[in-house]
Parts: C-alpha cells; structure tokens; sequence
C-alpha cells in the first residue's frame, strides 16, 4: 500500500470500512464454529467484495454462498468452485446455471417445491439441488414433516441430484433476547436434521445439510447433524445485531463518512450529506426498544456520539438530532464537520455504493476495495 | 434497433421501463410549463441515464439539475453545460466544483448559511451561488424573511456570486388533497419570490428563482416571479405520486420484472425473486389511505393485478399476498410466471439498479439504457 489519505481527503459521503472490526467479527465465527465442528460457507451477499470474500472464507477458492448470480460469476472467477445460489431459482436463470457448471462452477441451486422440482429435474443436466425447509414460518421452504418434502425430491431425482437441505433462520431477526435465539437454532438445526433423515430414510444421500443466519450461527450450542453454516452479516455486524444482543457498537466495521452542509437552528438538526442514497432506505431497527432511525452517529475516527441520530432523510440529505429532541450544541458540528453513521442493516447500506474504503482504527485510508451489484 | 427481445427471455429481477408511459408524463409536464411560461430545469435524480435526460430537456444540452456532481460529470460530459448541484455544498467537494467549472461546466451551487457561504466565498473564485430558501419548514434553507438571508448573501458577494434563490417543497408529499399541493405552490413561489425581492433591494442582481417538486409543479397555477422549475420524479411518477393524486397507475413508467419462484400454500404467499434489493426498501405509501407495501403487482404487460401487493421483502425475496388477506388462486400463478411491481418511490428503486429494459406499451424490449451511480 502506498501512500496513506486521510478520510478528510475524501468527498462525502463514502463508505468506510474498519478492518479491526472486520477481523476481529471474522475469528470470533471462526473459533465459534471451529468449537462446534461445523464448515462455514460464508455469505457473501451482505460484502459483494472480493477482498472480503478471501478473509471469510477459510482457505483459497473456499466454498461460499451467494444470492445471485452475479455473486456467483465474480466468486468462480475469483476461484471459489463450490457455490450455493442461495434463493430459490428462476425457470430463467437455468440456463445460466448450466453455463456456470459447464464452465466447471459446482453451483448448487435451491428449490422449495415441487414445480421448481419439475422444471431443474426437466433439463436432465445432473444439477445438484438442495431443498429449502421452512424452519421458522418466516419465509419459504417446505416443513420438515410435510409430504411435499418426499414428492419434491423424488420428482428432483428424476433429472437432478437431491443434494441434501437448507434453511434459513430469517426469524431470528426478531427475537429479542439470547435465550430466544438459542432456541431459534435448536430449532432451525432440528428442522434440517430431520428433513435430512427422512430423505435419507427414502433412499437419498443428502450429504449436505445447511443453515445459517448471523445470530444462530454465533449463539448455537450445538450443531450435531449440521454440515455447514452459511452466515453474511457477521463480517460487518450491525445496528439491528446490536438491537439483538448479538455484538455490541464496537463492532460494526462499516459506517458511511458524511459532511455537516447545514445548520438548521430553530429545528435543532444538523444538515449532512448522508441521506438515504447513501444509507438506504433501511429502518431494520424501528421495532427495537432502541429505535435508531436512519443510523447512529459516531465520530470521524469512529467514536459514539451516544446523543445523537439520523432521524431523517432525504435522497442526498440526512437530518441529524439528538436522540432526546433536546438543544443541538452547533458549535460542536460547524459546517464541513465529518460524521461516520452506523447502518442499521449493513446489507443494506453497503449495497448503496461501489467500493469500500478501508481503515484500521484510525482515519487513515488504507486500500480502496471494490464492491460489485446486480444480477 | 435491431432485434427484439421479449421480457421473458431476461433474468430476472430487471428493471423495465415504458417508453410511451414515459414520453406521456413528459409532455404533460412541458405544456404546463409553457402554460406557465417558466423554463424546466429538469432534475436527472430520478433516472440518471443519459438517453432519459436528453427527453427531459427541451433542446440538445439544455439546463439541469443533479443532486451529485457524479450526476454533474457524466451530464457535463454529455454536452449539459447548464448545471445547478442542488445540494448544500460540502467542503470537500469545493475543489471538484471548481475543476469542473475550470473545464468549462457552467456548474451553481447551493448554500443554506453564513458558514457555508463562508467557506465557498474563501475560495474568491466567483463560482456562482443560489442561496436556499425554507419554504416548507421541511429540511433546510433560510427563510425567506430571515435576517440571514441578506448577511449570507453578503458574506457570499466577498467572493462569489449571488445568482439567485431556490427551494424544494418537500412537504409537498406530506399533502393528502389537491387543494392542500396547489396550496404548497403558492407558499414555494411566493417564499422565493420574496427572498429574492429582498435581495434585489439589497443591490443583488439574483436573476435566477428556482423551485421545484414535482407535486407543486404539476399543479402550481401561477409561477409569476419564478424563472425556472426543477422536478424529476414526474419522468416516471411512482405509487407516492398515486396517492397524492398527481397521477393514474397508468402513468407509472418503471416497474420491476421479477419470477414467481415459489408457492406458500398454508401462508397465502407467492415468494418471488424481487427483493428488497430489487424493489428498495422504500415505504414512502405507508401512511397513505392506500399503503402498497413495498409495491403494487402486474402482469408482464404491465396491466394491474388489484388484489395482489408485495406484502415483505427480504434482500432477494418477495412476498406477494392477496390485499384483503384472502386465499390465492395458486394456479393463476405457477412458478415462473412473470410480474411487473410498480415503485413506492422511482427515484429508490431505479437506484437498486444499472439499466433500464426499455418497452414501450407491450413486453418487447426495444432497447438497454444504462444508468450512473454513486457519488
């Protein structure tokens, strides 16, 4: 790395990326999962980044999930093989499937019933396949106990490979204390473990059985049966992560840099050029006990600023207020003043731009590390 | 344009955008305003692609409005001379203003306050300045009777220029009658008209009174005073524009094509592959009369499916459910049926994507239009 910049040489906002943070959210799934003996397949949904992508996964060309294609693309270019498309598929994606395989990509697909069956099953191409169970009636996948489970996979086994299960603990997201969440991956490693024993009870090998979400993943005590976890948010952690009890401020490794570009004194809000563009339109935490608005604010090195809030924002503007309604100090925040804002839901606010610049504990840019998007 | 490809050999989730629909809202806004007789400023947040902002201007190059001088480059670059940076100028963007106009971008910006003004007046580079004005108690600006209306002004003149006078009546969304949006459009004209003429009695030429929304604009009946009107969203309206009554479903120009990918019989939901990162994650209809949760569902035609709403999302996910609760009709939608979600808000979920698949009125795709992002 050559020279350093500092953050007050970039135009706002920008997004930031602690690598402290970042490595230190990383080895505690690490050791986490090593303790329980189960293989990670990181998600790298939530970082689209191929720097990020080589620190998550344990090894070169590790195996990973994505949740497009285009994850996909950029990872097997990057020499990650074994790829999990994490979303049911599309009728119109098979033939970019089948492209990406031919190509040498062990992509594996996920369907949760048995018309997406018919249609994988139809193109007699060997696709692996693993069937998504619905193990918290939070989204989709097919219930542990449910006929279809049996019916999808022998109408799979008729042109495809029944690779095993997968689930995702979507639900977590609302529970609200940890012995919930203990209880959520009991329940979520319940729910594969016995789709996986009935399918090989059937006949089927199944060799893989899946899950993940970020809170299951860290507070599981137990993943006897599991094969793998697949987990995204980890990496940067964030607000709603907080709001859960799952990490705590110190730990979110990214925040979007923005600039104070007004004072609106009767109104006791500051101005800045942080609005939802650059945050997103993400209010993951407006149901917590702690409802942080658009982001909480902290510092240009990363500091807290416990009192304060974006309680607002526009396309290209974000209004910042204390988070009392109280009397702004403005001489605290004159114009031009940096601010760092924690996101809410890091997948989300990532999304919202191109490429990560990355510091480590200080203000000093390191790298500038590209983010891709897209389908 | 050579050959036509139809929506359904696409993979989806894409952005599809209709032409006619579009080319219909564009000219509705041009006769108004030469009813008016005020010239468009049109402002490219909306679509930032460059083939829409050639439409949306009345002649090669003509004026516009960004909200990022990444919207300022690539529109400069296009042969946009004209641009007005609508967003109170960070400091750290003032050497980019500059290299812009030394290149020949007759680039204005815009400041709210004695400090702002402060810094871009420091420079004595005569970059000219529009002072913004409140006229909606709703984000920013001085007000138009304020005492630091005319001390920002002068401290401006020390080493810049005072072009003039602009405001956004973003409260214009928070009207629930046509009444109440014609009578924002006074309370816009006449908060900068004022501004302005305490200017001009101050010695300051400021030739330039700008307003815009596109509520206001469409409905304002007098703009008597005001030189020019920037709006944007009108290209393509959206559901918000829906429920404040500016426009019909029909005239909604983008919508998001997604794939059926899954069947929740015991929950009454199609899942689909348009997710929050598809849609956005915008909610701007959640306090109307009609609140279409993250958007409302057509055919692949773009004809509307009344009964049905993308009642949740997660990043690649969409749940699709009946309005009244009700049971669905799965085998009206098998999986791989095709849908078009029409847009909360344009302007965020255009952004969740880099090019628009143009139709005009049927599900042929005439063209590919990029579009720009970031900052």
């Amino acid at each position: 790395m050559a020279t350093l910049r500092s953050l007050a040489a970039l135009e706002t906002p920008a997004l930031v990326l602690d690598d402290t943070r970042m490595e230190r959210n990383l080895a505690r799934m690490r050791t986490h999962l090593q303790r329980l003996s189960v293989r990670a397949r990181p998600h790298v949904k939530t970082c689209k980044s191929l720097p990020i992508v080589a620190r998550m996964v344990d090894g070169a060309g590790g195996p990973v999930t994505v949740s497009t294609l285009q994850e996909a693309e950029r990872c097997f270019a990057a020499g990650h093989r074994e790829v999990l498309y994490a979303v049911g598929l599309a009728p119109n994606k098979l033939d970019h499937v089948l492209d990406l395989r031919a190509r040498g990509c062990d992509l594996n697909v996920v369907v949760d019933g048995i018309d997406g069956a018919a249609a994988i099953a139809a193109r007699r191409a060997d696709i692996p396949v693993l069937l998504e169970i619905d193990s918290d009636d939070h989204r989709a996948g097919i219930r542990p106990q449910d006929d279809a489970l049996l019916a999808t996979a022998r109408r799979l086994a008729d042109g495809a490979v029944v690779r095993g299960v997968m689930t995702h603990a979507g639900a977590s997201y609302d529970c609200r204390s940890r012995a919930e969440i203990v209880a959520m991956a009991h329940r979520e490693r319940d729910a594969v473990v016995t789709a996986a024993a009935r399918l090989r009870t059937a006949g089927f090998a199944a060799p893989v059985v899946s899950v993940g979400s970020t809170p299951t993943a860290l507070f599981a005590d137990d993943l006897t049966g599991v094969t793998e976890v697949r987990a995204g948010v980890y990496v940067f952690m964030d607000l709603v992560m907080v709001g859960l009890g799952v990490c705590a401020f110190e730990d979110l490794a990214i925040s979007v840099l923005c600039s104070v570009i007004g004072h609106q004194r009767d109104k006791n809000w500051l101005i800045t050029d942080g609005g939802w563009m650059a945050l997103s339109r993400d209010r993951g935490t407006s149901a917590f006990a702690v409802d942080h608005g658009y982001g909480a604010v902290c510092d240009v090195r990363g500091g807290l600023v416990p009192d304060l809030v974006v309680h607002g924002t526009n396309q290209e503007h974000g209004l910042v207020a204390r988070r009392d309604g109280g009397a702004l100090d403005f001489a605290r925040f004159p114009v031009g003043t940096l601010l760092r804002v924690l996101p809410n839901h890091a997948c989300a606010t990532a999304a919202q731009h191109d490429r990560y610049h990355v510091v480590r504990g200080g203000n000093e840019v390191l790298a500038t590390w590209p983010r891709f998007s897209g389908w």
